[in-house]
């Protein structure tokens, strides 16, 4: 039977790692690796160690970020009166990239969900709290995925915040735009009609 | 319009780098990355970098190696009389797994594609021509994707070691083991009925 070099089994076990990637992509991208000039297989090992030692969370909305306030947080042009409450930096990054939206964001970093040991506690929201109270803010969105989690964690929210007043909203449900009703699953639909709007 | 954090940005765009992996798995895969225990992404890094620097071709058979000679070709249980000709370092492992093949191997790192640039001259075919006069070899097997590139590769093997007597063969296509007919493609069908055998 016959082994991998020790150098490249090393490289593939530590690719199985990553999310989405088994035994078979490990392998190929480690034989790409090992093809890679030497200057770009350094890259990428560089990339990686720099992105994790030099990224924090930023102090305000717990984004991924270079400073301890990131840019989003910084920008005068955006105001605190609302913000969007996302689970995953790569939530805001969607929401962003419509260009529809000038407030403020708060990451936190996961969803409640007592079944993966999930609790509210283990989420940003003191943060969030303490956020709120020093901001003049009137309006959180909570745009977490319309999941049971992401639900229960909107309406988690909605609860803690009543006694400040700030107004709490979520993101509409319904059929996606361009959306065929005939292939679209019951819960969407069911969603469709309870919101359903007057013209 | 909200950008990365640079480091991040960076990571992403070293990560599309890598076969099979687009803007959307990078992006999950360095959200990861940032997650990791520090000792764990530097783990990974150090893998990538060692992998590339330390690992080589072997002096004989090509396939990548730790050592000048690798592990396979060092092996005194096995024999010089049959080499199993392979495309890419993958297919010998493939092969090997079946622990039925007790010769030794030779990859050509690729298969002659004139369409895509690739002649025989890019390939380890000279090497293989030096081994063989040196070896007392008596039977190459060519184990070629079943491919146009493969059997191309296939034939311009056989044609030039016409002249050294050494006999060539081709592993045996038909339908794979518990295939069903029914699903079965045209052209896999066609090389079941041309290569039938009496039983």
């Amino acid at each position: 039977m016959l082994h991998y070099a020790r150098p490249l089994a090393r490289l593939i076990s530590e690719l199985e790692k990553l999310p989405g990637i088994g035994p078979k992509s490990a392998q190929r991208m480690a034989y790409h690796i090992l093809r890679m000039p030497l200057s770009e297989a350094r890259n990428l090992a560089a990339a990686i160690s720099d992105a994790r030692e030099t990224i924090r969370f930023c102090s305000e909305c717990f984004n991924f970020s270079e400073q301890e306030v990131c840019e989003t947080c910084r920008d005068p042009r955006r105001s605190s009166a609302t913000i969007c409450v996302v689970a995953e930096p790569r939530d805001m990054i969607a929401i962003e990239k419509t260009n529809e939206f000038h407030g403020r964001y708060h990451v936190l970093h996961g969803v409640i969900a007592p079944q993966d040991g999930v609790m509210p506690d283990q989420l940003r929201i003191k943060e969030l709290l303490a956020r709120l109270s020093r901001c003049e803010t009137t309006e959180v969105i909570v745009a977490t995925n319309p999941t049971v989690e992401g639900e229960a964690t909107a309406l988690y929210l909605a609860r803690l915040l009543k006694p400040t007043g700030i107004k709490v909203t979520r993101l509409a449900h319904g059929l996606p735009l361009g959306a065929d009703l005939d292939y679209a699953d019951q819960a969407t639909i069911i969603s469709a009609l309870q919101y359903r709007r007057e013209l």
